[in-house]
């Protein structure tokens, strides 16, 4: 099956390159009556975008979504929703110099290697501008998820390099440029940046997402699995070379006796599981981690060849984030959102309804 | 779309409960021409087998794999595979005192919860005895892989609880019951696990899968890239709860121009990426690694409730493996190689070949 | 996506070759709590079974069917549900002759063509044996939609060669062994097979298919329609040529002011439309017909070719039904069957609930 | 899975309303290399558009087709395409007054029972102007079709109520509004409309499409036959009825001696079958029928009710074809060219070549 499709009942399928035309998604199997709007979904995506701080790169697109189809008077009327964002600001030069190479770090060797041809420009599909449309998607998942389950999603980020948040305030993630949560480290972050600018290189950085008032009884074993079909959105992001469940790789050093999650009539004692046990959520918080690694285009030479396979010296000049990790919180949100509403629909299909209003604990 | 299914044009679907009559899978999309016997299938079905040690648990099952169709004359025919393991050792009066209670890090909860009935016997469908199907399909793709593009997969454990492989030699991981490759650090690993018994305890473990071989340019973006469906896969594995690829999240503290692999007329100078860029092989070696749970059934005592949601406690009794990571090598092997033979297919079909033969880097 | 599989939420695979060592299906995403037994599977295998009356193959197999797993305490749990028929009767000696050349009619020309192999004996996966799968599967969406719903789904032989029924009368239907439903006209098809059995020729056939009480709703349009779907699934059964919904090709001169069924507070005036509307159900029965050709194993001599290029003449000996049209009406009622439960299972999904409840009209 | 896509390898997936902001598909997994162009596809999309002579709508509209993706230097690339075409003549005024009732034969009553709610102007999603992105997305596998393999594909109408074509002639298809083959009754048919029109009422069609140069080998056994997903694709065209395959309900009265297509070293005898044996594609012509059902919308006043259960009686105004059937010969075109390049996809990447290079038989 071509790969530009996620979701089973809840389907989106993307399409658009960084220098071309325009973005565009079809969200497929959303509900009738869910409510929805172009400035609802327009507000995420001015989270996503470039150029909202210093620390980002300065390409400045208004990434003005339209909604085309799927959505009569305000609600969506349960057929497919055509949502699309036309390029506009598209320095297609900057990139000719690149046309004939492999940047290292970047899809250009494995596009040239899988299709034989390229859209060089700006990195065409490969470009973490693509996401733009699953931030878009995201956005009425999210809406289904709490108007229908009270559901809240939301993302930080946790660590960037040697700066690691501490304290976890919900309420500091969107005071600040970094989704950071963790006052007291602010200003260390903003020094490790403005010095990292100056160096012309990047960083890397660990995002955490945490989804609460998940019902029970989401995910479908044995290889449909809640977690795995996380791992699989989460992995899919431009960048991302880790994802944890719950306790994640620290579980190689735990215990059963102190891992397994015991339960009280008052709920379970603890969330080692991050919400899901034999890959269907168990009603607590879902908990994921991701890393995404340091942005590959930067102004330090390197070293790489073109596509005669002879050796070349790289230097990216165009406009970059120095940590892509930053902006994708609201992208790591959308991803987790459209898995839940997903295997909401699978739950609510198979087993005919989600059971949020019989779970024994809660 | 149901779960039990994984793969698109190579697709495995499984059926079978722990203490039911059989275990089964359906191999469905499978090229005709792969030389397979019963006897290259139940090699790793054995290696796979709980009673092979001391460290794993005591059922014994001969795990004897029956092929029922899809293969004439020594090779496959292009037709769906039928396979099937009897199940012989059913003890299954075993489990009927967990009968109505949830066991805490299990999957009884959950299933309950979704389906409002299960089949406890021995975890029913939620067992880790599910996977021996995984690993009989994964041989299938595993020879498919060798005898098409030489591609040789291997997994080994890496880490133990505290234990950690240094020296990773390939020729130790079969000399030992662990899959362990560093025989400098066998008779510390022997002795904790010998403690751990004592205590009724268990330990969590890290894995790793490594694929040589691999032809460039297998993935499809933008959500069915290679590494999106690797940690699909490997995350849908019983107690998984982690999974990198490269360098993976030691990605968060590294530089831009420390990660980036560069590019000579030699080859790539390193491989912090685990052979995937934009989600896409690039001919490197694939790298995976994943962490998984201690096991959940252990002899120390827990608090759980029963399905009345009053308070019990849960001994659990039964056979187990002190570690359930140990015996899952050949499984995270078998679910790499399922993930590489579907992206070959995918290739050939979107692309009319996969491209070995043409490769400017090797 | 490999081609064994069959339906989205509600997914048949199967597997298995004339002559091999047993055929089997994987059910999967069947909802917890149907009532399912081995002897109500095994009552329509029966219908279906050859050897039943001196107009089917005399070819006698069992076809006991066993269910290995998904079912609980008579009900079935949620998980994937695998059934299997062992091959008792294969004289694979009978098929020798026609290792090397290709029946007309038959797909051995194909298969060789696709495959460049084939299990030749008896068809292999060709063979029309292995409908007994979709039987099997069949019944247990019949047995959900009759639970559920109260759904019930009737085929019977309308045409047979020259002789047409025209009095429909459901109870006549499994008094006789043509599945046919005009007792004045039986008489007249006795004698026909009777003599085309002697020419050892065979002939063609008409089925029709009638679904009563079905939930007004289903159907995914644009693509996925009900009607869509029973197409496919009715043109997939061995021998199909024709598939009608409703009027079918009769409405090619038909008037709108004629064919549009019209809407009273009492219900629909008419039926032409056969239960859908813009490929969604709309309470009325669902009718389809299917035209199926004529047996291609004869004994009257044919030219063929081998696979040199060959000019060869074939008699087909083996044992063969003069018209296979007769036996598959139990296949045709366990296809309908799995596409109406299929789109119950994603009406649900996506939209909530089934709205049997709702409905205007009745 | 939700229902607005259609294909597998190669995937098209379809957004709009009737009188919405604008129609649009994504085309996923056209391989890289194929030549395309907006001109190429407006053609097809000209022969479709309404208003193109006095016995189709009035409607008005450009259908002017933009290609926002997937398209560089004037070939595809290999990723996702973007089509769209904004809607510009939309009266919406003119279904004010069907708001809540339900038009007989339309999908009012099915849409407002599945969804609760529809877009009611001009039909919603299930208008048939949905259908101009079909014939888009169909170009595209036409060209590539034509380009790889030779395959030519056309459709004619073969009968418009009495009307019957009894002389095949491919060049007078274009030349007249009706796509009809038969010249010599061209008068007769225009007579016959011209009547109809001015009783204000409409009728079926019968249409024929046949591919030549089709590959042998096109199919997957044994539920994704290339007929059975042939049947899936022609009965999902709006207003379709039925649907045959080569000889289709003729085989009812035919014997096994007269319907195999008996084979010789110069190739097959006849083509009864229709190009598809076993549900392969045999490298003769594919040919196939389909019976569309006449337009709902008539002036002719009818009866029906409102959602409140009320009868009342409507008559259509609006602008509508009196024979739906015509404009759909190049949708019935698109459809059988999508599912044949998707399974020329599927029988690369299952089987490593289209065996065009190799039948025994040409």
């Amino acid at each position: 099956m071509a790969g530009n499709s996620i979701g089973q009942l809840f389907r989106v399928t993307t399409f658009g390159e960084s220098h071309g035309v325009a973005l565009g998604c079809i969200i497929d199997g959303c509900p009738p009556g869910v409510e929805i709007s172009e400035e609802i979904i327009q507000k995420d995506l001015d989270r996503r975008r470039p150029g909202t701080s210093r620390y980002t790169t300065q390409r400045r697109e208004p990434d003005q979504v339209k909604i085309l189809s799927g959505v009569f008077e305000g609600k969506t009327t349960g057929t497919s929703i055509g949502l699309l964002i036309e390029n506009t600001d598209q320095r297609s030069k900057d990139y000719s110099n690149i046309k004939d190479m492999f940047r290292p770090g970047h899809a250009d060797y494995t596009y040239h290697q899988k299709y034989g041809t390229r859209d060089y420009r700006g990195g065409g599909r490969s470009s973490a501008r693509e996401t733009a449309m699953r931030v878009a998607a995201g956005v009425i998942a999210k809406e289904y998820l709490k108007q229908q389950h009270g559901v809240d999603i939301r993302g930080y980020l946790s660590e960037l390099g040697p700066v690691k948040a501490e304290n976890i305030d919900f309420e500091q993630i969107e005071q600040n440029p970094f989704f950071f949560p963790d006052a007291s480290k602010l200003e260390q972050l903003d020094e490790f940046m403005r010095a990292l600018k100056k160096e012309g290189d990047s960083i890397g950085a660990r995002l955490s997402i945490v989804a609460t008032q998940v019902p029970v009884g989401l995910g479908e074993p044995v290889f449909d699995r809640l977690d795995a079909d996380i791992a699989h959105a989460l992995m899919g992001i431009n960048a991302v070379k880790a994802v944890e469940i719950g306790d994640g790789f620290a579980v190689v050093n735990q215990r059963g006796s102190e891992h397994r999650d015991e339960m009280t009539p008052q709920g379970f004692s603890s969330n080692h599981a991050g919400g899901v046990l034999g890959g269907i959520s168990s009603g607590q918080d879902v908990i994921a981690h991701i890393a995404l690694k340091p942005t590959s285009s930067i102004t330090v030479p390197g070293q790489t060849i073109d596509k005669f396979g002879q050796p070349v010296e790289v230097v990216t000049k165009g406009r970059h984030d120095p940590c892509v990790g930053i902006r994708a919180v609201p992208i790591a949100e959308a991803m987790l959102a459209i898995v839940l509403m997903d295997h909401c629909l699978r739950q609510r299909g198979q087993n005919g309804a989600v059971s949020t209003d019989t779970p024994i604990l809660r």
